[in-house]
């Protein structure tokens, strides 16, 4: 096993540090983020830091860092109240991830990708179309990190639209059958396929021998 | 597309619910997090929370549901302020997932699965044997979320060590190549496999035609 220890890490230049930090955590979501701002400028961005904070009230969290690409969908979200949580798929991978690229808040990624903004159920911001999973969220609160500025985003999830093939009878969604991809660091792609589900884990009978 | 309105999803059996909002927010992270209680008593959870939150200097996020077989966690991190991060592989998916039963404190999952302690360079938490990565973490501060009372963990990477073929010369770690595993839901486990690894996004020409 190769060791890096802090001092080493702390030295690193920041690229391969980003690069390193980035994919040391384990896969993470690909999700692209809709937002349209009060004045009617849509915004879509992709985020890898959309985590599960509760199932009743629904409740997921998204990790902001202000001095990114990904502010404008920051203040759309505090100032509408409203966003979309759009699942990346195999087909659309690299235009998702060319929405991180740095636009002005009045150029849309919509017209700078061959994404598309799809409008329904009366919501105000705009889902990305084709996507096997699409998820209207309203804002709920927001957190400041003390140690770097970094800020937690709390909503509560409105309504969930999906491809109704990926919807198993106890109500898990199977995310590999709809080819949505993960995330492996800053810009690692990776497809999936299930291995097994689990059975839920009850207490075996004590081991009573040393480890 | 199926439709679930929020109506409908408040009005799911819990099971149900359960496997829809913890499916439904994309590809999550599988770790196992390795403590010690001041009194010696070893434990080690399966986690799927665990969120990068920033790399300069080095942060990752844990989501804690005080009500659940993670208390013990997050009782020795508070207690001892340090924890390991261990990423799951193929080989160990179904015993790391076995972590999730609830066994009393004083009763080690190391003891109760296949599992393996390893302790080095002196790190006061153990980590879990064979696992392609693993990261020695130094409690930083908690954050509890108002709307259900969970708590965010923040921790500083202190080491990680890593199979030496996984990193590439960017420092980014191939967690495919290690065979590391990401879950869907609760209980799904998937392989991955890495598509491609996208060049870093710079602005296109603006497209002057309506989208």
């Amino acid at each position: 096993m190769l060791h890096l220890p802090f001092e080493l890490i702390d030295g690193f230049d920041t690229l391969y540090r980003n690069n390193l930090i980035n994919s040391c955590s384990g896969f993470k979501s690909a999700n692209l983020i809709g937002t349209k701002s009060n004045a009617g400028f849509e915004n879509v961005a992709v985020f890898s830091s959309v985590t599960h904070y509760g199932s009743n009230p629904p409740i997921l969290g998204l990790v902001m860092r202000p001095t990114t690409v990904a502010r404008n969908t920051f203040e759309n979200i505090l100032e509408t109240g409203f966003y979309t949580l759009n699942h990346i798929h195999k087909g659309i991978y690299s235009e998702a991830h060319h929405t991180s690229a740095k636009y002005p808040a009045e150029v849309s990624e919509f017209r700078q990708t061959d994404l598309n903004p799809e409008y329904k159920n009366s919501f105000y911001a705009p889902f990305v179309a084709d996507c096997p999973v699409q998820i209207a969220m309203k804002y709920v609160e927001h957190l400041e990190i003390k140690i770097n500025g970094t800020i937690l985003v709390l909503g509560q999830i409105q309504d969930i639209f999906l491809e109704e093939n990926l919807l198993s009878t106890d109500g898990f969604i199977n995310l590999a059958a709809g080819n949505v991809v993960a995330l492996n660091g800053i810009d690692g792609y990776v497809e999936t396929k299930l291995i097994n589900r689990e059975p839920y884990a009850r207490p075996r009978v004590l081991n009573e021998t040393e480890n």
